[in-house]
C-alpha cells in the first residue's frame, strides 16, 4: 500500500558564473527564495553552482574552494533556517589534508546535514578533484528520506543501488551535464538514465542541470524530476536556459516496492548471484 | 578506438499462440527464414515463443515443456545450421530435476551453444517455474560475443552488469512485457531500461517482445535495438502487432568502453565501494 506523502521539490536550472562566487551566491539566494515561494520544500541546484565548473587547472579551482564554514555553505544554512527548506547544492570544497573535492552539502533548518564528495569523476576534473571514497548519504529530514550524488556517478547504477537499499525516498542530484550529438528526437541519454535509475530502485530523482556556456561548453539543460515508476513529472526542461521545475513527489509510492501481486524491486533482487559486479573489469577481486 | 565490426541482428516481434507448439514452430521458421533472408545474422525471438506465455497452472505448462533435445530446439538448430545464424528465443524448459524454467537457447551453425534460465521471474511464473541460478551465458560466435537473458532481469542493473564485464558486446534479451498505464507521450518504461542498460555498460542491446492478446494480457509490443550510447537504431516497434526490426549494429563500438578523454565505464568503476549491493534488503550479508 502507497501511504500518502508527497513533498513538492524544485530543481532551480540556473547558469552560474565561473570564478564569480559572489554572483553565485546572490543567484542561489534568488531562485531559492523563489523556489520555497512557490512551495518547494526540497530545493536541488546544479554541480559546483558556487564555483562554476570549468576551472582551468587546479590553481584556479583552489582559489575559488571553500570549506564548509565558509560564505556559500553559511548562506545557505540560512537560507535552510529562514525559509524551512531543505537545499542540496554543489560547490568546490576545500578539504583539510589540502586536497579538493567535487562535493555537494544537504542543509536544512539544523544546518549542514551531511556533505558529499563525488566517488565517480568526470573528465578534467580528474586533475583537479580527490574522489570520495564514502557512499552516497541518506538523510531523515522533515520532508523526506533524502540520498545526494554527483551527476556521472548516477551512470553506476552500483552506486544508485546503496542509497536505494538504505531506505531513500529521494534522491537529488546535483549535475552539470555537457552537451553533445543525440539523434534527432531522442530524449538525452542523462535523462534516460535517470528514469531508469527511478524506475528500477522505486526512488523518486530529482537531477538539476545548468545552463549558460561556459569556456566552449553547453550543457544539456536537463533538469528533471522523476517518479517511483521512472516517468517525468517536471522537465526535461530542454535548453530552455533558466527553469525553476517543480514537482509532487510521492515519497509513499517510493517506500512501496512492490510492482506485481508478486513482485518487490527490493525483494526479487537475488544479491547471492551478484558477487560479480566487485570484479575489476572483469577480473574478480581478491 | 572504435574497430569496425559490424553485425545485422533481427528482433521478430511474432505473436505465439499458448499451447500450439506446431503452430509456434512454423511462426518461428517463418520469420526467422524472413530475417535471414533479410540479411539478419543474429535473430531474436521472443520469451516463451515456443509454448506461450499464460499457463493456466504448472500442469499446463509442465504438458507444454520441451527439453532441449524437443523438437522446437530441433528446428531452431536446424534453421541456424542451414542459415547459417544465431537464433536467441524463449521456451519452457522441462529440466531433468522435473522441474520447470522459462529458459531461452542461443543456438548457431554449431548447434546448441548456450541454455539460459531466467533467474528473475515475474508474477505468476513464480508458481510455475524455478528460476535460474547461473549468470547470464556469454557466448563468442561467428557475428559477436553475445550474451542472453530474459525479461525481468533487465531490471536489475547488477545483473546486466555482469555479461558486460565479461566483454559481452550484444545481449539478446526475449521479453514479454505485460502493457501497463503510462503516461501520455512517454516512450514505454521497460525500452528506458533497455536504452539505460546499453548506455552504463556500452553493449548493445536487442530485446525482442510479442504482441498478440493472450488470456487478458495485451503487451507492450515495444522490440527495440539499441546500440552502445544507448539509443535506438530500431523501434521500439509500438504496439504494430507482428514487426520485423533490423538494425546494423556496431561491435566494435560495444567494445570500446572510452567515453571521454579520461573516461571509461568499466575502468572508472569502483568496485571496492560497491559491496553494498550484495546487501539483502537493506542488510548486508553475513
Amino acid at each position: 500500500m502507497s501511504t500518502q506523502k508527497t513533498v513538492t521539490a524544485a530543481c532551480c536550472q540556473v547558469a552560474p558564473r565561473i570564478g564569480e562566487l559572489e554572483y553565485n551566491r546572490a543567484l542561489v539566494e534568488r531562485v531559492v527564495r523563489q523556489a520555497a515561494q512557490r512551495g518547494a520544500r526540497v530545493v536541488v541546484l546544479p554541480e559546483l553552482v558556487q564555483s562554476g565548473y570549468l576551472f582551468r587547472d587546479r590553481v584556479e579551482a583552489q582559489a575559488l574552494a571553500e570549506t564548509p564554514d565558509g560564505p556559500s555553505l553559511r548562506l545557505w544554512i540560512s537560507l535552510a533556517a529562514e525559509l524551512d527548506i531543505v537545499l542540496v547544492a554543489g560547490f568546490c570544497e576545500q578539504r583539510d589534508d589540502g586536497t579538493l573535492a567535487n562535493s555537494a552539502a544537504l542543509v536544512d533548518a539544523g544546518g549542514l546535514r551531511a556533505l558529499y564528495r563525488k566517488a565517480h569523476l568526470w573528465d578534467g576534473e580528474k586533475a583537479i578533484f580527490s574522489p570520495g571514497d564514502a557512499a552516497p548519504p541518506v538523510v531523515d529530514t522533515a520532508f523526506g528520506r533524502i540520498a545526494v550524488m554527483i551527476c556521472y556517478d548516477l551512470e553506476f547504477p552500483e552506486w544508485v543501488r546503496l542509497p536505494a537499499l538504505a531506505g531513500a525516498e529521494l534522491l537529488c542530484a546535483p549535475v552539470n551535464w555537457p552537451r553533445g550529438p543525440r539523434p534527432a528526437g531522442e530524449r538525452p541519454a542523462e535523462v534516460v538514465r535517470v528514469q531508469a535509475n527511478a524506475a528500477v530502485n522505486r526512488m523518486t530523482i530529482a537531477a538539476c542541470d545548468r545552463h549558460g556556456h561556459e569556456r566552449g561548453v553547453d550543457w544539456v539543460e536537463g533538469s528533471v524530476l522523476v517518479d517511483a515508476d521512472g516517468y517525468p513529472l517536471a522537465g526535461p526542461a530542454g535548453e530552455g536556459g533558466e527553469q525553476l521545475l517543480l514537482a509532487s513527489l510521492d515519497l509513499g509510492a517510493a517506500r512501496d516496492k512492490r510492482i506485481s501481486g508478486h513482485n518487490d524491486v527490493q525483494g526479487d533482487r537475488r544479491p547471492e548471484l551478484y558477487a560479480g559486479v566487485l570484479a575489476v573489469q572483469g577480473r574478480a577481486l581478491g
